[in-house]
Formats: structure tokens, C-alpha cells, sequence
């Protein structure tokens, strides 16, 4: 990477402690962005007031949004848990968008990268409900991203599986034989990414490298998913 | 179509009075089932107990959800609207399968059929709340559908487009040149769908002819979308 | 299956002895079409002639095209067998709409139904040649089907994938518990199609009741694919 | 774009005096690259032979392979044309697969990128026979590079659309007000990419910070293509 591909560019990441938020903290900083982490989830419509307080003008913003797959089969699906997703990864991702994007118009120009997840592109049985939730995410970028594009703002996601963090894949679960097995199998590549691989791709939709790509819901998973779905 | 293709089978239609209810009560009870048509919106909990209530035992379900698709930039998106459009079309689609998936698992078979939308497959600007929405559906239909597979109960969504029908094409709205110019321009069949073609795929995926298809989600937009997304 | 639903048309087979064929002669039989048989590939150019000949006004056209997915690794592919794949099955089907649209067109109506694959929708390992193969079908199939759309022409394809056929799924292979643990593993519904199931996708396809879907892939794998791609 | 990006790398860009060639290049000696562009088609298998001596053991390719559009109805696609289109574009990019990939293999590394198209990915009508041949590609690129994926060898595709080149977008045509209008109408992003836009996608993909990235048909169309298809 490019030491200084972000160089005094102002970049805000949001729920920066959980998910792709730290991994994502420490390689846009190295890639020289003035970054602005804030942590925790962003259920209520006052903590996106929070975020434009801390960063009023950003020139991009990563807008990771994260709640546990909760695996149920359909039967069990509680509603609480459904709209604990819903509430913490799919209303604030709007919301987001709707504060933020004004500001990117009146500029000129921005970036918007969504860490969202392959999960709908394929569907994942016992993981129903959070596929419900990224497919919304997915799908509200690939619109509201057609929508920015002709304003030179440029909205689209990371739908990635696979990737190495502690939220999903600690690893507990990553030494176990079962799962090293379930890996050689379901996933062409035979290995999880490094967090800073997907931190990578998030770097490059938020650089100036990729201003045609718009709407896009590019998935990250190691072939385990290729098409968008 | 054949006239007795469902004889007999019990079918459960939701918010009967709405979008594709009208239609799909009709060209079913043609086809000789008996059909439960349910009115109204199902947003409380309590209003799944009425449809289990209303047909207890259905051989096959259509869970037709609608809302106004109410256009708007990202930037005026209201939280009201867009609540109401995850009320009214997603939270119930997943209770109405959690409701009754348990009981075809048991008696070792059934049909869900949602009518959704192909918006999301490729993105409508100035919709991105509605895509959202049905993006939320069509993403939970995918994975349900792979997880209820196995059981011999088949879910999978008619995410249509371009079909006529009061709620979204109103005859004043279609009569104008500027609709006619859209269509020719948009939509490779040049025109729009009469319902009752909606009715008869969403009949084929509710018949025992569609058995191996599972978790699918058809776009049915005369060309305007054909691969998913 | 409706007993007349194909009363009275005139359907046109192609390589009616190999992979779909058989069960598609008979299932459209059952449905009262009046059906042209014609065995054997199709490489040569002067093949097509005969297909018209034996068959000058079809309503329908089965563009059943054929040849073994010949696994190997991408560096142990050989140009012959990489060209047998495109001589049988793409090159063929270009030349049978070619051949047939325009007296379709003329006649204002008219069916083709190329019954392909879902292995490009995913891509398989050690199997890219017969993908490549068949994705440059689907890719015909979907742009062709757009073209023709205005025209009331629909052509369409069945991608398939775990459908039951001597051609790729001998019993000989099948009753292999190596197979059955694959299947269990790969394929959510947990069992290859019956030839038949294909072939009702297929007649609807063919038939009257679809009219509004053009230019689509539909994946048919009992949710081993459910996206295009 | 990092300058040095690309430090020492041995690049082989084909065709290079064509579609994407010059660009690309130009842009990968910029990023540090040692490139080695072979101008010309690579039509027969010994031209393979040809890349093969001019650069034995390259770390990355960039696979740029292009034919005209050459539109037509299906109705008078010719076989000439169709045969130049596979013969131009597709069986070579299998045989560059197969003459690189085992090397690449061996020596535990490599980066093969596909210059396509986004074409298939919706499909065009009136150019049906340019669409097959791309979906082609696609198709390959897919399946080959899941199977390569486990090598540490890293095949993926640029789908590309609307991108300024000499080959498919002349300046007499872009200058047109008819052009003109219907990019502001087809393209979200309402303009055509610069060649070095691409380029950059095409460098990020044949760089090590895509290393997690397998088998995948990137679009790259400014919105007109967001999915895969």
C-alpha cells in the first residue's frame, strides 16, 4: 500500500471499536488519513449527531456497522434479535448517508465505503435474519449509490466472509480441526483474510483510485462468493 | 393455464386487498384452490396469530406485502417512511414463515411465495429506501429458502417489475406519453405485464411442478432486470 | 402437469437422444405438443438446414445442446476438447435463433427455451472449459433474449445443475456414498432433480403462461445457485 | 497511485497496441513495473509460444484481448464474424492461462487480470455475438480462478463499459449530442471513465493488495453494471 495514498485526507469510521473498525483505524492511518474513530453503535438517530459533531466535513467515511450473526432457524427467530439488527446495522447506515451525504454534494465530491458482508449474496441457512439485515445494507447501497454517482460521490460496499476478526472468527473457533475442514471446503482460497486485506479494499474504494465505481456491492470472500446476489 | 392445477390445495394469500392480492386470489381460485385471502397489513405480531387462525394448515402460502415505494433522495428519506416500509414488508414476511414453516416441516411439505420486487437487483435511484426494503426480502427469501430445503418446503419470491397494478402504475400515471416513452426506452418487452402474469408465475411456483426450485428469487420485469443482485 | 397445456403446438427439439432430450420429448408429448424429434449434434452449419427442413414453423424450439463437461485443470486443457465444447454447444445455438427468429418474428409470436447449465453462475474448479462454454450460452441467451423481447419472442435458459441424466449423473456414479455425501453437502435440497422437474421448467417456459419473462438465465439446482452470474 | 507500486515487477500486458493496451502500460511503468507489451492478436496457438519467450516467468499478466463489437441482429450475425470474436478473444485466454499458470504455480505466486467486459453482464442487444464471447471470458475467469485460487495464483476479470477508448468509443462518436444524451440517460455516473481509471482497477488487481480476490468479474461501467450476470 501507498504510504501516503490518504494523505491529509479526513476520514471518518464509525463504530470503530468492533468489527472491521480497528484493523481499518490503523491502515488508513498509515496511509496518512487524519481518521476519525468513534466507537459504539448508532441505534438512536441522536448518535449520528454525535458523528457530524466529530467530523463535520469528512472526505470519506467507512461506515462500519456491526451486530452478531445471532445463527437460528427460522422457528427461533426472536423478534428482538431481529430488530437488534435491523436497528444497529440498517436504520443508521441510512441515516448516514442521509447526514452526510448533503455536505459531499455541497463539496463536490466523497467517499462512502459500507463493511457489510457476503453473506446475502449466497445465503447462509441458520443465518436468515442477518441475512435479511446485509442484504438491506446491500441493496440500500447499490440504490442510494446510483443515486450520489452523478454528484461525484461515490457510495459502495465490502460485502466480505472469511475475513479474520474476533467478532466472528475468534479463534477459538479458527484452530478447531472442524473448522479448518468446513474452510478447506467451502472456500477456494483455503485460508481467512487478514483484517488489513479487507482494510485494503476499503482503502481503495475510499481513494481517488476508484472515482468510477459507484453502487457497487463488491464481494470479499475468497471465492467462496464471486457474484452478487 | 390448467383449470384444476391447484384442486384443492389450501392456499393462505396475505394483504389480499393490496399490490398482487387482487390478481393472485383470483387466477388461484381459477386453478381450483381454496383460498384463504387475509386483508389489511400485518405489522403487529397479533396480526400473524389472525392469519394462522384464518388457515391453519395451509398447502401453500403467497406473502404479498406492500407499501408505497415513496421516491425520495437519500437526503429526505424520513425515519417514519422508512420504518414503515421495513414494517409492513420485511418484519412480516419473516413472522409469516416463522409461523408456519413449523407446521409444513411437519406435515412434510409446503410452498412459500413472496411477491417481491426486482427494484433491488439493480438499484433505482431516488427509491433507495424501497430497494432497501425489498433488498431485505429478497436476501431473507435466499437464505430461508436454502435452509428450509431439506424439508421439502419450498420459499421463493416473484421479484417483479413493470406490472400493472393500481398500487404502484396507476392507469393516469400509464396513460402519459412520458410513461410510454420510459417503458419503450427501459423495458426491452415495450410494455408493461398484465397481473395476471405475475399471478400465473407466482401459480408455478406454488404448484408441484417448481419442487427443486428453493430459496429463489425470479426476477419478472420483461428484461428490464434478468440476473439477480 | 397440465394434460393439453401444449395442445396443438409444434415444438422443435434439438440433439433430442443426449442430456435433456428424452424427458423433454416426452414431458412435452404428455402436454399434447405436436413434437419434431431431431437427434444428433449440430456442428456443421448445413445441420441447421435439416432442423428447418424437419421442422419450417416451429412454435417452440428446445435448443438442447450437449457435450461431456470433460474435467480437467486449466493446464491439461486441450484445444481439441475446448473447441468440441464450443463447435456442440455455442456455435449451434447462435445458429438455430439465427436460423428460426426471423420466421417467429414474422409470425408474431414464438418460444426458445437452450437448456444450459448453472456451472458459470458459480464457476467449478477443474471444469472452466465446459463454464466458459456454457457461460457464453447464457451470455447469448440473455442478450439475444433482449433483442428478440419486442418482438414476442422469448428466449430463455435453464441453467441446470444436480438434474438427474445419464449423461453426467450415471447410476453408476450416483449410488456412490463419495456422491451422496457431496450432495448432502453441496446442494441444500439434498437430492438430484428427476429429469422430468427440468423438463416442467422447461414447458413452462414454452408455454403461454410466461410471456414476460425474456432474456433470463434461471437458475435450476435445487439451490446449489440461486444468483446469476 | 503509488509510484512504486509495482517496483520490479514483470508485467506482461498482451495485445498491447489495442483496447486497454496503451493505457495500461503507460500505467503500470508509471507504478514501477517492468512491462513487456506484446502488440498484436494472439489468434494461433504459436503466438502463445511468442509470449511465452518474451516474458517467462512474468509475476503478473494483464490478459487485454479485443475485438470489435460488431453489431448486429441476431438474424445476420455471420459466422465469420462470430468465429473472429472466439477466436480473437476467447481461446486465447484460455491458452495464456494454461502456458502461465503452471509456472506461476510453481514459483508460489502470481496475478493474471482479464481485461472484459461489462457487456454479459446485462446483456446488449443487437450485440449478441460480442456479449457470448465476453460472457465467455467471464465465465472462464470465473471457474479458472477458483481453481487457481488455492495456488496463491490470483485470475479475476475487469468487466468493463463505457470506458474512453479509441477501439469502441471514438471521439466522432462521443462528441455526438445523441451520444451524449444517452450517456446522461444509461449511465448513472453520467460520464465515460478515462482509460487510466480502468488501469488503476487493473493495477489494484495485479497488485498485492488483492490477494483475497479470486475468480471475480469486477464491473466497472460507472453504475450501468453493478452486479454480475
Amino acid at each position: 500500500m501507498a504510504a501516503g495514498e490518504l494523505e491529509g485526507r479526513r476520514v471518518l469510521v464509525t463504530q470503530s471499536d468492533d468489527y472491521m473498525g480497528p484493523p481499518i483505524v490503523a491502515r488508513f492511518r498509515e496511509a496518512g488519513a487524519d481518521v476519525t474513530a468513534v466507537p459504539g453503535r448508532l441505534v438512536d438517530a441522536a448518535a449520528i449527531d454525535g458523528l457530524v459533531e466529530a467530523c463535520p466535513e469528512p472526505d470519506a467515511i467507512v461506515a462500519n456497522l456491526a451486530a452478531g450473526p445471532s445463527p437460528h432457524v427460522v422457528a427461533e427467530i426472536e423478534d428482538e434479535e431481529w430488530d437488534e439488527l435491523f436497528d444497529v446495522m440498517v436504520r443508521p447506515l441510512m441515516r448516514i448517508v442521509r447526514a452526510f451525504a448533503p455536505g459531499m454534494i455541497a463539496r463536490g465530491a466523497g467517499k462512502i465505503v459500507a463493511m457489510t458482508s457476503a453473506a446475502p449474496l449466497r445465503g447462509i441457512p441458520v443465518t436468515s435474519a442477518y441475512c435479511a439485515a446485509r442484504g438491506a445494507q446491500n441493496a440500500f447501497v447499490r440504490a442510494a449509490g446510483l443515486e450520489l454517482a452523478r454528484e461525484n460521490v461515490q457510495l459502495n460496499a465490502v460485502a466480505q466472509n472469511y475475513v479474520h476478526n474476533e467478532a466472528y472468527y475468534p479463534d477459538s473457533l479458527v484452530e478447531t480441526e472442524r473448522f479448518q475442514k468446513s474452510l478447506a471446503r467451502n472456500v477456494p482460497i483455503g485460508r481467512l483474510a487478514r483484517p488489513e486485506e479487507s482494510a485494503d479494499l476499503a482503502l481503495f474504494l475510499a481513494s481517488s483510485r476508484s472515482d468510477f465505481i459507484v453502487g457497487q456491492v463488491v464481494p470479499f470472500a475468497g471465492g467462496w462468493a464471486t457474484t452478487t446476489g
